[in-house]
């Protein structure tokens, strides 16, 4: 537990220290939940998103089957808006449900606050080696209900008729457009709609850095097929998300994908699955959730039809008020699909993998961050911090140092810079030691250090250092550019 | 008017029909004010966010001088919460000022709602020859304020304490990381600090489609530099910005730059110009903001230092109360610059380039949409609509079709589809007549396509059709990657 916290500790400085994260509106003395990209966390951030957008949606070949899937499938793009008429939420179950019961204790100096199901793993604040309630001050309340949906008001009154929610997922965004997608993009069964937004929801106890914050960033799939097929599609999303995050540096002991035992499953689900990360911050042998695949059958399109839904026997059935009316009516629009093979007409079944980017985004910082020796210029081995990050995910792709600040190196190196910058984010300095200089990008992620030195003035040559290894190459001036396509690959 | 509004219609109804843009929460009725974009729109989204980035942050080469920059200059991204700490907009004047004054009507069947500027223009519902007031059933309350920002209630309470608003510009997440960003990004002075992200303001009409709505998107630089330059700068990115849209294809009578007069400036300002476009729904003669470039001077870091600012004789001292203390506090912490060259403290000068990513979607969407006559198969002209989006901003970058579905055309069409979407966001389409397959692409700005026939069985040869001249160019079958890249430029 020590060593592991400490790790943490050593990954939340490192963030700060290089611009990866800050706590927002940190010098009012911040506000719980709530974070900051800083210059190199927002590109990392940006380009974990655009990975997952390029390897889902734009670079998807709707005209071949994919490894594991049954049939070739359409994947299209959604971008919708955080703010939503407050209906969705009551159809969707999220007005409702999506609540935690609250407990507090009156006692004066805690005033402290509880979830109800967490009471039993909780210490006392004012003697923590009890749990709430069993020391002679306590005074908790009755568990109170609290909603985990930020509400607003839109329009100018301050009134039940103007309140609405901020999304606690982007999920019901694709849900309510179903029918606008099928009408423009010419998609048939089976078909992918996808998107990344931010959400919110107000937490009660918002912790593990970006982990549990309060506005975070969701990548989420609803993948619609025939429901005899759903099996298959469900066991194919499984597997593929898991390798997405195995083949952008996820360690396969650290992440891993558990299923749902049968006592966890909605009955009308035959499957869901969690893909979760061993992040510092836990203790040994727990896991925290990074992803979720889960097979939704016809829940969701069938309540923005017909009104909420619930548990009805095997199935379920819009719940109704005393007068036989829907308690949250649905849409009334048909958001059924015209099957043309077999002329019939019915409600898709979906598929969701659910990815947090916030949380890929630290489990891939936490992945990457290494201590380890390497010799300096002298040959003695001296500690260093580096960020082992996948080419892809790398802020900056590569540094372009001239050795000295003399002799023409410098303009050399800015032209190599240059006919790099057209390609990648690339970066140039000119200031410390060379040592100093490696040990910066080291702690940055940066694959590549290129040096330019008296040899590229005599030869045009350059010496390229690779992050991990610390190996250095040299290679010919005119062929640095096709030297880094090939090692960051498709960046 | 007639045929502006008319034209609007058409625009509004193909973003509708073809995917780009779709009222948000639809099958509910709506909610006025936010909007979704569908397949189409999301891709167009996308590019022109990604063209900012890359033209203003990743792609900026901050080792030479831009045109009209009077020095070389550094660029850094952030992407900031948009729940924020609340005393940052008490301190930078959103809370206290961020408001418009409302008159409602009470009259029975009206309960109508004016702005209190807007009223001597508005006309009344009951009976429009009149003014609101003016008809007998009139009964117009006194203005009253109603604040812009949406407010909500972070953690389990909701009461004054716990009150925090969505933010309304994204401006305020990069001046309260001001000092996160000098320590570490490793920056001097003159550099820019750059974001894209989504604001709110509670508008109380959202109108004209996306161009006035209640959620959207900012793209928003402060660029710091000492006081003496600052005009200097401010013509820099005055000059830049204005570029940045003619470059991406609007059209110099539309767009135009329009300095603020001496009347409209704040005294401290030396300068501050709208980039405005002259959208269809708008009356002859009449623009509409697209981006705002201000000279702010040291206001807002002086704020964040020292509270909130009033106007005291030809400067700005912090409001305070009875008691003499600020009326909101600033936060205390020195967000002064250390200036080496001149070994003296400074608060750095302010100039803010700030767009709107909705406002610019919808003024390329306008001034893309064209209505042409061309010539069917037969030779016959035919009206048709298209999209003649710049290759960067297209959502789809080439179209491929096999001419028939036989004869191994298919085959040899999805072996091109592949080898060009490695790089592109392409679209494959087998169905339909060619000429139907041309006019979709057409509607959805496709810039080339790439049509297979006989005569690429014999000799590999395909045909490339480009969108806005439809003239067709044969291109040998492995020169066509190269034929692409070159007339679609680095997109």
């Amino acid at each position: 537990m020590g060593k592991q916290t400490s790790r943490m500790d050593k990954i939340v400085a490192l963030c700060k220290r290089r611009g990866f994260i800050f706590q927002s509106s940190e010098i009012y003395g911040g506000i719980g939940g709530f974070w900051d990209y800083g210059p190199l966390g927002v590109e990392l951030k940006r380009n974990l998103k655009e990975a997952w957008w390029r390897d889902m949606v734009t670079g998807h070949d709707d005209t071949s089957v994919p490894d594991g899937a049954p049939v070739p499938y359409a994947m299209v793009g959604l971008d919708t808006s955080i703010v939503m008429h407050p209906q969705v939420w009551k159809v969707s179950g999220h007005y409702d449900m999506f609540s935690d019961l609250l407990v507090d204790c009156r006692a004066e100096g805690c005033k402290a606050r509880f979830r109800a199901d967490h009471i039993s793993n909780a210490r006392c604040p004012l003697k923590p080696s009890k749990r709430p309630g069993e020391h002679e001050a306590c005074d908790l309340t009755e568990p109170r209900e609290f909603n985990l949906m930020f509400k607003t008001y839109v329009g100018a009154l301050v009134d039940p008729v103007s309140e609405a929610y901020l999304r606690p997922e982007t999920a019901q965004g694709i849900f309510t457009n179903f029918k606008n997608v099928l009408s423009t993009a010419r998609v048939k069964l089976p078909f992918g709609i996808a998107q990344i937004g931010k959400s919110f929801r107000n937490e009660i106890t918002p912790r593990h850095f970006t982990f549990r914050s309060r506005e975070f960033e969701q990548m989420e799939i609803e993948f619609f097929c025939r429901s005899a097929e759903s099996p298959a599609w469900y066991a194919y999303w499984r597997d593929r998300r898991h390798a997405w995050y195995t083949a952008l540096g996820l360690g396969s002991e650290r992440l891993r994908l558990r299923d749902h035992g049968a006592e966890e499953l909605s009955h009308y689900s035959c499957g869901t699955a969690d893909i979760e990360y061993a992040f510092p911050f836990l203790e040994a042998g727990e896991f925290g959730e990074l992803e979720g695949i889960a097979h939704r059958g016809d829940f969701d399109l069938r309540s923005h039809m017909e009104g909420k839904l619930v548990r009805a026997g095997d199935g379920f059935e819009v719940e109704r008020d005393g007068e036989g009316r829907p308690r949250h009516a649905g849409s009334g629009k048909d958001l059924s699909y015209f099957d043309e093979e077999t002329g019939e007409r019915l409600t898709p079944h979906v598929i969701e993998p659910s990815a947090g980017a916030d949380r890929a985004a630290l489990a891939f910082l936490c992945e990457a961050y290494c201590e380890d020796e390497i010799p300096d210029e002298k040959g003695s081995p001296q500690p260093r911090v580096v960020l082992k990050l996948h080419p892809r995910l790398a802020p900056v792709k590569a540094a372009v140092f001239p050795l000295v600040r003399k002799d023409g190196m410098p303009q050399r190196a800015v032209d190599i810079y240059r006919e790099l910058k057209r390609w990648w984010n690339v970066y140039y300095d000119e200031k410390g030691s060379i040592g100093r200089r490696y040990r910066r990008q080291d702690e940055s992620g940066t694959p590549f250090c290129i040096t330019v030195d008296q040899q590229t003035l005599n030869d045009g040559s350059v010496t390229v250092r690779e992050r991990d290894s610390t190996e250095q190459t040299r290679v010919a001036g005119r062929e640095i550019t096709a030297f880094l396509r090939e090692r960051l690959g498709y960046v």
